[in-house]
Formats: C-alpha cells, sequence, structure tokens
C-alpha cells in the first residue's frame, strides 16, 4: 500500500488496523487529520477475521440446522442430514471477505495511509515498521488482544478460538474449557451441529459475569439441548495422544473428548512491539489510560481491547471514534463501560447493558427490578422460545440494568442500550408503544410493569 | 361468566374484547374502576384469533421452509419436502390457544364482570346483551373491524384473510387481490411454502402506505422469490367454477387460480349494533371522536379498528390504556399515529414509523434523508438479507421518520419508535453504541451517517 515520503509527520500514526484502529483512522481522516494506520495483518483485525464475524456466521449456520431438525414439529416437513464444515467455511469465509472488501474500499477512498507490516513503538511520536519510522503528533495504539491459554499447549486435538474457526470436521465429542462469551458460543454452534459438548467452568454458573438469572436461563436451556457444563471446578491439566484429548478436573475426575477448546478469555496483545522499552505503563499487560484514553506518554493513546474493560468490536469502534475527536478538539463525552450493550450469540441469546441487580444494589441501595417473562409475549411463543426480560432501576428512578435472555433477543439490546444511556424512568417508557406481535414488545410490557401498570404481564 | 345483579351500574361498559377492548378493561380495573366487558366471540378478538398472531405463526412456517430449503447453500445439509397444513393449523392454533389462556387468567384475576353475548348500544350508558341490560357511567366501544370484500361474494375458492388462515392443503396457484400489509404477508407464507403466487393492486407499487423505497426492495425481493405481482390494475370481477377461480384485471387480462385472497382492506364493525339508532356520530361506518377518543355521545369513547386510522393491534391496546386513564381523571397524553410503529413481517419485513420522505418534504420543506444499506452490517450479510435503514430528519432538526427492509428488521422497531417520539437529533444519536455484529447495528450506522460522521457507510 501507500509509502509516506521519508520525514512526513502524520497527524495521527495507529498501530493497528482493527475495530479501534481503523475506526479512529476513518473518523479522524472525515476530521481532516492526515493518518498513518499500520497493520501486520488483514484490515479488520480479530472481530472481521477470527472473531465476531465467522463466529456468528457459524451461530448462523447451527440456527439452520436446528430450524431444519425441529421444523416438523410446526408441520414443515424438514430435515437436518449433518454439516458439511468446509462448505460452511466457505460461506463463513465469504462473509469476511465481502465485508472485508466492503472495509479495503471505505479506506482506500478516506486518503488514509495504510502501511502494511508489523510496526513497533519507538517513542511517544514514532512507530518503526521494516526499518522506516513513522511519526506523528499523537500515536494512537490498537493492538488488541489475543485468547489466553492458562499454559495450556496449543496444538493437535487442543485449540483456541483461532483454530476452533476452521475445523475441517466436526469432532464427535468435545469439551470447551471455559463459560464466558467464546465458551458458551461455541459449545452452541458445535451441539446444534450435531457434537457431544460439556462446558468447565470455574466459577459457579454459565455467564458468569451476567445477572444470575440470565446464568439460570441459560444453564436450563442447555440442559434441555443436552449441552453439559461442569462449573464451579478447574480443569489441572490437558493432555492428548493420536485418539483422544483428556481434561484432568481438580475433583479428581476427567473428561475424555476428540477437541478442546481452551475459551478462558482474551489477553492485550501489548508484548514485542516496544510499549515497555518506550516507557509505556502497563498494568498486567494492559494498556493504562485515564478515561480519556490517555497513556503515560505525551500524545499517545490506547484504544479497544489494549485497554482493560469490556473486550468488544463496538466498544473498540466508539474507542476510536472518541479518540479522533478528542485528537481533533471536539471534546467528546468519554465512552462509558456501563453504557456499551453485550450480546452473547448462544442458543438462546443473552444480551444485557447496564448494571447487575446486584451491582444496582451495592451502588443504590434499593432497588426496583421487574423480570417479564416470554411466556406472555407472543413472537416468542411463535419461535418456541423461552426466556425474560428484566429491567432493574434505581428506586423512584432511572433504569439502570437490562438483562435478556432468548431466542434473538439480542436484537432488542439497542432499544435497552438507549433506555439505560438515556436514565429513562419507566413512566417515560410505559406510553411508548411497541408493535404487537414482535420480541421487541416485551421490553415495552416490562418498562408497563415496572411503571406499575401491567399489560400482559402475570403478577 | 359473571352475570353482574340487575341495577348494578359499572364504572365502565366495554363492548368488544380485542385488543382495545381487553386493554381499556384491564387498565380500567388496575385502576379501581368495576368494569363489564362484553365479548360475542373470544377474549382476545380478532388479533389474537383471526389476525396478527396466526398469520406470524404461519409467516414463521414459511421462515422454517425457506431456511431448510436454502441450508445447503452454507453447508448446513438441510431439506425442505413439503408442509402438513393440518399440522401448521395446530401449531398455529397451539400459539393462540396458550396466548388465550394466558388472556383468560389475566382477566379472570382482574375483578372484570365478562358478559358472553352480542351486545347492542342502547343509550349512552347503557349495552343490552340477550334482554339483559348493563349500565356504565362510561360505554366504551371496541368492536374492531371485519375484512372488506369490494362486493365480491367470499366462498368456495374465494377467501378474505379468516378463511385464508385455515386451509387444509396448499394450493398450487394463488391470486392475492391487495398488495398492502395482509396481502404481501400471506403471498409471502404460500410463496414460501411453495405456492405460485400473483398479487394484484390497484395502486402503483406494493406496500403503497410506506415509503417507496421499501416498495421498491420489496418488488426487488419478491420478484427474487418468483412472486408475481401486477401493480396500477384494478380487478374487475372474480369468478369460480369447480376447477379454477378466474380474475378480471380491467385491462382486458386476466388470471387463473386455484385460490383468490381478497385483502383489500378491513373496515369498521359498526352495523347492526345500535349505534346510529343510540345517535353516535359515524363516518363511513367508523366512530367519530376527538383526539381524546370521545364519541359525540357523551361519556361514549371509541378504541381501535373503529376508529379510522392505523389498523393495528398495538394502537388498540394504547388507545384502550388511554381511555381508561382517561376516564379515571389521569389525564394521560393523547395516542398520536404517527408514533405508532408499523411492522409488515412478510420477507423480508418492513418496519417503519412517522413520516416518509414525502410527507416529512410536505410538512417542513427542507428534510435531510440517509439510506444505510444493510450490504455494510455484518448480521445482514451473515442472514444474507438485502435491504436498508432509512432516516428522514427535519432539516437540522429532529428524526421524524425511519424506514426498514431486511429479513428480521421488524425488530428494530422498538428504537426506532422511541427515536421518533423523543423526537432525537442525529447528534444525539451518534454517540450511542450499538452492539457489533447486530442488525441493530444499522440503526446506529444511519445515524452516524445522517449526524455527518459515517462509520461504515459508503458515501
Amino acid at each position: 500500500m501507500a509509502h509516506a515520503d521519508p520525514g512526513t509527520v502524520f497527524d495521527i500514526v495507529v498501530l493497528g488496523a482493527g475495530s479501534g484502529g481503523y475506526a479512529c483512522a476513518l473518523r479522524a481522516a472525515q476530521l481532516g487529520k492526515s493518518v498513518a494506520l499500520i497493520e501486520k495483518g488483514k484490515l479488520g483485525g480479530t472481530c472481521l477475521h477470527e472473531g465476531c464475524i465467522p463466529t456468528k456466521a457459524l451461530l448462523h449456520a447451527a440456527e439452520v440446522a436446528d430450524t431444519a431438525r425441529h421444523g416438523s414439529a410446526i408441520g414443515v416437513s424438514t430435515r437436518f442430514d449433518g454439516v458439511d464444515m468446509p462448505a460452511v467455511q466457505r460461506y463463513q469465509q465469504g462473509v469476511v471477505d465481502r465485508l472485508h472488501r466492503g472495509l479495503t474500499g471505505l479506506i482506500a477512498t478516506s486518503g488514509i495511509t495504510v502501511v502494511e507490516g508489523t510496526g513497533r513503538l519507538v517513542d511517544a511520536h514514532t512507530v518503526e515498521v521494516d526499518g522506516r519510522r513513522y511519526t506523528g503528533t499523537n500515536v494512537v495504539l490498537a493492538t488488541g488482544s489475543v485468547p489466553r491459554t492458562l499454559g495450556v499447549e496449543i496444538g493437535g486435538r487442543v485449540v483456541t478460538s483461532e483454530q476452533a474457526l476452521t475445523l475441517q470436521e466436526l469432532p464427535e465429542r468435545i469439551v470447551v474449557i471455559g463459560g464466558s462469551v467464546i465458551g458458551v458460543e461455541f459449545a452452541s454452534v458445535w451441539a446444534s451441529l450435531g457434537a457431544q459438548v460439556t462446558i468447565v467452568e470455574a466459577l459457579d454458573r454459565l455467564a458468569p459475569l451476567e445477572d444470575p438469572v440470565l446464568s439460570k436461563g441459560l444453564e436450563r436451556a442447555f440442559r434441555k439441548r443436552s449441552i453439559g457444563f461442569r462449573t464451579g471446578v478447574k480443569f489441572t491439566q490437558v493432555s492428548q495422544d493420536d485418539d483422544r484429548a483428556v481434561v484432568q478436573l481438580e475433583d479428581g475426575s476427567a473428561l475424555e473428548a476428540d477437541l478442546v477448546l481452551i475459551a478462558v478469555g482474551r489477553g492485550p496483545r501489548s508484548e514485542g512491539m516496544g510499549f515497555e522499552e518506550a516507557g509505556l505503563a502497563l498494568d498486567r499487560g494492559w494498556v493504562t489510560t485515564d478515561e480519556r484514553l490517555r497513556t503515560n506518554l505525551d500524545g499517545v493513546y490506547a484504544v479497544g481491547d489494549l485497554v482493560a474493560g469490556l473486550q468488544l468490536a463496538h466498544r473498540g469502534f466508539a474507542h476510536g471514534i472518541f479518540v479522533a475527536e478528542d485528537i481533533a478538539g471536539l471534546s467528546p463525552a468519554p465512552v462509558v463501560d456501563e453504557q456499551i450493550p453485550r450480546v452473547t450469540y448462544c442458543e438462546p441469546e443473552l444480551a444485557s447493558v447496564g448494571l447487575t441487580e446486584a451491582q444496582a444494589r451495592e451502588r443504590f441501595g434499593d432497588v426496583d427490578v421487574v423480570e417479564y417473562n416470554l411466556a406472555g409475549n407472543g413472537k416468542s411463543q411463535i419461535l418456541q422460545t423461552a426466556g425474560l426480560v428484566k429491567l432493574v432501576r434505581q428506586q423512584d428512578g432511572p433504569i439502570v440494568g437490562v438483562h435478556m435472555i432468548g431466542a434473538r433477543m439480542g436484537e432488542q439490546i439497542g432499544e435497552a442500550a438507549l433506555l439505560v444511556t438515556w436514565e429513562a424512568y419507566p413512566d417515560d417508557v410505559a406510553p411508548l408503544i411497541h408493535a404487537h406481535p414482535t420480541q421487541n414488545e416485551s421490553l415495552g410490557e416490562a418498562a408497563l410493569a415496572l411503571a406499575g401498570k401491567p399489560l400482559h404481564s402475570h403478577a
């Protein structure tokens, strides 16, 4: 791609073209800034190539399998006859390629100088790539994250999410270590496609960062789907030979599998790029920033997964846009993790924003809570999904948390995030008219109930 | 059900237990009012028994058929082998029955006096059912609507939506007269299930009440699905014999079919119930009301489809709640049709709220418009759906219209309605973080573009 003239000083040098980096570059270019965007892999980063997009394509394939498996229960003669993993991957890659072409086109017409290669931070104004130095008035670090492995050796039958996306065959028995977002998503996919799956989670419930009501609903659904899970138990060892892998648990039991997925979270990608040598402050690998995403080095920012907090592509986008606008002097409001929507795309989906009930009680003391069961929601009944919408409000105050579970309920997160971000009161939301019969209506019903005027709620 | 003592005077007598009537009764009971709820059929009315709910169950069966038909394109070996209509109807009826039981339970525990039978308005305070008189301080008319037929005789091969819901076999060739909501929904179902469908619409486009950009998208999608349509042409006659039905068009051509659906809208159910005799003001059958839903008879209100305007169950709910609160002296704000979300649940779905671009230009003069193509939306690409989000704002003013098309996009209507109802400015919406990768994100992207800071939009 473009090579800058030696001696060019950019307004901004961005290291990493994932969600945080490219969003920053695009917004900065819109604002008239000159930008160098450095990337060793492909534009789009983890989210587009090894994260959000390919996993959601897999999850859709899983949904298609489940749909065809259960059609006859509603009078539609359908069959599911198995899965052709290479063909699924062609579909998955087709989606990624299309979006990648779109992104590449956007960046190509934006005036951004794209630099291919591995960047190394030299000082607060300089990033070196293959011996060539790129100088910026500001530097934005956006190198993202990598899967954690807790010391387990990856290879053969033991994989992280990266290899899990490229399986050429569906294993018969799979153990997933980790019951958070990545773990339950893959478990859901593989169970739908026909594998026997067992999840091992060290904490006492699946989706342990969510409000417990969602964990309970998810565990019930997974039980019904014959997805096994062992919670409250750590693994001590993972071994493998030609025939199988074995996961030893601390309670002395062991699980055999054809494949083991290590899904114990992601850590910052901050090593080997000169960060420490340049004097950048790190905390267990995360780049330390203030709420305006400024690091200890004057003029250097960090965005996205590199900054401790929620690891989500849309947080990266928001960080990137924020930093571009901050550098341009627009004084944007900081990005607040509590206003960031969270979706786990397993079946059933989990979606939440704001505080759990426990967090709200800790912060506000008394809170009011309502749970609207999707049994009363027509569209959810049509989809034959169980679930609920839970709203948490500060007593006599605004809605501070929304927690949802059910097939497709992830798509309700937009209105939910809006309510929490705008600090809506139930009384303000109750008169809003929700379309019947949608799943969206369940948010309206929950708000009506919380405002003391339930319509289709059973007490 | 309950019989009131002779001489009992209720606070409110509600005639009709559909969406508008039962919502009014429930809310009034919550507010401590004594209520008689009169219904000749089943609690829940058209929406639950012959409208929204059963049609959406059919549309889900259609989605399942399409999903199984196309699975192999994404690597999932699935098959669609036809449809068992009686079994589909058992599913459909199961959903209706479950919701009906829920509603019946809610009403049974609410203290409402339910009266079974056909009511007749005697005067502004009295409804007579089977010779027994029910007296109320207020009377609320909620008798709903019935399919229009434009003089065509219904029977045999010629049906309205009511009979269309109970077909025991899927006809091979179907002509649908009417390309608005009901027509395109049934056309979509039947085409998915395997019938050859042709729509006849007198106006110049399908979904003629929507912004033309949605009509264009729908027509493109229907063409791709081999759903035929003839727009801008009226039918002159429908005839049938044992072998077929024939629809004559005004241009001299004729369409042959095994079944003809008359889907030319619904009219008010206001005849034969004493309305005119009691002195109630009607306009072409609709009950005339002011914005507080008061009729010309003191103390008599009308709600839902009986009042000219959008014919939607959630408008009925809102009307019913409004009237109950109005009678209780809570001074609620009137229900405004422009803030009511509209969803057409065909494939692809249409969803809109507020003003079309043309309506906005007429009202405000200059407007700003943005169209966000779902080609840039990851989840929509995964679902392999085409579509868009169109936002219309008053120049330098709030968002006054949202128009969407695409698979499943109906579920985005909650946030859209909220933006229009709360008169949100694009600049207020742009910083709201939308979850990636959801279809919901497309609303955020459209708002970013309208605020002049597009992220994933191609210019």
